[in-house]
């Protein structure tokens, strides 16, 4: 009974989040500009109505009597996951209190709208306050946090982004990629050198891209009855579920970016498309974590799209989308050539821009720094050295006071994201590593990604991933469905295979 | 202190709506058809926070000081205006019981789905009960209702509409179209006998059809920077006065009806985007009610864009649009035969289809049929033979046992909407009478039309209803901007003007 109540209530969480979803679509895509503070308006009293359910005060009573349930039995598998994920959430809403959670938003809210002409200015003086101020929220939501979850004050944050991850699996993981990586990248460009490349020269009329888009977004196995696809500033995978909305942004001079952006979209979307129907509005039903998300992202686009079965697939198909262009350039069109633009390495500044061999190298200065912020070991003051350090013996590559190019080309801090920046490479790692698993089961897999028969592979993701929803914890699910934990062994092995044989 | 907390609370309920607002929308347009329960769960739980919002404890209190610093004169007209329709949707909230609202909405479900199949099949005997159990419902909310509001239980219904209105005003208006629309009507029928019409023959291109229904849409007024245009398969007007969002549907054999359907629903947008921006979010923010929200729509409609000099400035942008049908019938586009078009006069069963001269008896009709089923003094069996009584006395049109064109045609009493036909037909007599209005302000309203000059029509109607959002009554209102109460000889006039002269 009192799991039923629960399901009951938190299902309400789902509905909202359901029209959240939809509406930060709708701004993105849609909305007047007149709307602006009006949308801002409607979302925040929606995100207070959630906050309202979470905090409750009935509900820790209805955990512990649906805790008595699970005790004796009563709870199916995922009834008892949907109450650990359903105490998980509302352990983390009752720890910090709601004047931390307002301070801290409003902290961010100036940080980020300040950040905006900041950045472009490389006004690193009158970012720093605002950004201390921010990390002073921070430290001390985390500080709250691991009191009432007992664990880290860095991992209480990761722990919202990736449940159940914690500080030791990322060391094990970035250690092993930062021994790795400096030589890797260096052997990768030198061994480029020897690869010259043609670049596609436009114009690439959007209409083609936008059907040359869809074409491969179906073919890999993007279901359009139930999402679709639409233009945005920034690209992203929103919606919900039976309605998943991806967007892309295009440049009639480049097709390159925004098609492969189409199929990392894609990557989101058909995880979100495979969840379990029966639990669409309950945590449970949720995705298990970013990690895991850009996980399906990154299997797509970095370990398919851009490898040279899925070009010779494709080429095709990019060819009769740009018959002028390939009449002009037909070097360019190759499946050769293709795979070459598609797996260029070039060490760089901006971490958006970066290739599959450089970008672990961007995400672990930041998780450096990150951490030792949170932990305290580090002011805000010494994050421009740190990252001119980090850079230097990642990449090579020495900041200075270059912040615009530096630590304050992203928004991530300013709007409170501690915790979130090492998913990236932890789902490039579980990309990889999935995907040696589906190599695996499907030996012939590259001869049929090349005849565009993608059913193999996605049928092994719905099974082991998209139709787990939050069954399992995340190590336990990558057990389940590749044998062993996270493990960077697989990203190397990938990036050795590709940029060096 | 209290007004502010109240203002707060219920902007809270605006941003809510907001939210609604946008989510309708989207399902109408956009939305995937796998995700209609997903959505279908998103607004019920929305409605429950509102309702929760309206039905908060504190409020009542709160409500009882706010009266006091309005006694004291501590309030500004536009504060005292918003505390009286807070009151009014408190009252109205606290009024019907909870079980009571779900009960009805149950049975409303149940009508509404068997409805869209009964109807088809002409099985009054299917659908009868389960009207029965919605007037049931209905008749319990209107006793609650009249309870607690101390008016009759009809005019409790009708006050969530149109507040403020009364069966008097009705009988008075109604009396007064009932006693000349038989006659009237005949008559113009007649008179066009002397007036044949050519009927446009297509195909009209689809995007044709787009591009000047956008013209003629930017035309009369509408902003684009705050609203769009689409398709759906049910025209409607919808959004926030940010970002209205109106819809129509085309048919390539007919731009006709589409492009009326288009200015139609410009009215209604001109209305919403005309709305007093610093309270949008407010009670008294929001249109004053149904009557003068169709009164917009109407007057854009009928008053303006079906007249001579409208058609004068249309017909050149028609023929622009179609070039292909104007030369093969170049006697179909001239401006006189477009006005013939645009105001042919034809009994017929179907609501939703009537012209303007007979388009007042179908609501009488309905409303004399609705009004006996609250007050009691009419059973649900008793429907259909009141409805062919209705008919024949006032469109020599007997229904008999044709329900699906007879009673089952519209969708209203399945969905419990009670008290809400008669507005249609307010409308149109506050159409009529702003219209009036107006040509008493600019004596050359007509030459302005035909050059395409809509701006002192549309600074009359923002200064005179669309800045006053809630902040009149509407007969206040009316009176402040037309110089007297609704008066149905206003329409009878443009009839008769329109039709006979």
């Amino acid at each position: 009974m009192s799991y039923a109540k629960l399901a009951r209530h938190f299902a309400r969480l789902g509905h909202l989040r359901h029209a959240t979803e939809i509406l930060r679509w709708d701004e993105a895509v849609l909305m007047t500009q007149a709307s602006g503070a009006a949308r801002a308006d409607a979302l925040a009293t929606l995100e207070g109505q959630m906050h309202g359910l979470l905090a409750d005060p009935q509900v820790p009573a209805y955990l512990t009597r649906a805790g008595d349930e699970a005790s004796v039995g009563r709870l199916g598998p995922w009834e008892a996951a949907n109450l650990r994920e359903i105490r998980r959430l509302q352990q983390r809403a009752a720890a910090v209190p709601a004047t931390l959670v307002e301070q801290t938003t409003r902290a961010q809210l100036r940080a980020e709208q300040a950040w905006r002409t900041q950045r472009e200015a490389n006004d690193w003086a009158g970012f720093a306050p605002l950004l201390t101020e921010v990390v002073a929220r921070k430290r001390e939501q985390a500080a709250a946090l691991s009191m009432a979850l007992g664990i880290s004050a860095y991992d209480a944050l990761l722990d919202e982004y990736e449940p159940g991850c914690r500080v030791e699996t990322i060391d094990r993981v970035f250690g092993h990629l930062r021994s790795v990586l400096p030589d890797l990248t260096e052997a990768a460009i030198e061994r480029q050198r020897e690869r010259p490349v043609t670049l596609p020269r436009g114009p690439f009329p959007i209409e083609s891209q936008q059907r040359l888009a869809r074409r491969l977004m179906l073919a890999v196995g993007f279901d359009e009855r139930r999402g679709r696809l639409d233009v945005s500033h920034h690209p992203f995978c929103g919606g919900v579920p039976s309605d998943v909305r991806i967007t892309t942004r295009y440049d009639e001079t480049d097709f390159v970016s925004a098609l492969m952006g189409v199929l990392h979209e894609t990557g989101h979307a058909k995880y979100e498309q495979g969840l379990p129907e029966a639990h669409v509005a309950q945590p449970v039903g949720q995705a298990r974590g970013m990690a895991l998300h850009e996980g399906q992202s990154l299997l797509q686009e970095m370990q398919i799209s851009r490898s040279r079965p899925f070009l010779e697939f494709a080429a095709p198909l990019i060819r009769e989308a740009f018959p002028r262009a390939v009449a002009t350039q037909p070097e360019a069109f190759t499946v050769e050539n293709l795979y070459r633009v598609y797996t260029r390495v070039e060490r760089s500044y901006i971490r958006v821009d970066a290739d599959e061999v450089t970008y672990p190298s961007h995400i672990i200065v930041r998780y450096d720094i990150e951490r030792a912020l949170i932990e305290g070991r580090m002011e805000v003051e010494q994050i421009p050295d740190a990252w001119d350090a980090g850079m230097r013996e990642l990449l090579q590559l020495p900041t200075g006071d270059d912040h615009a190019r530096g630590c304050m080309q992203d928004v991530h801090w300013a709007a409170g994201l501690f915790g979130y920046f090492p998913t990236y490479t932890l789902g490039a790692v579980a990309a990889s590593q999935l995907y040696a698993s589906v190599v695996r089961r499907f030996r012939d897999l590259p001869e049929r990604i090349a005849a565009g028969d993608f059913e193999g592979l996605n049928s092994y993701l719905r099974d082991h991933v998209w139709q787990k929803g939050s069954l399992l914890e995340s190590d336990d699910l990558m057990r389940h469905a590749t044998g062993r934990s996270l493990d960077a062994g697989f990203l190397e092995a990938h990036l050795r295979r590709r940029y060096l044989e």
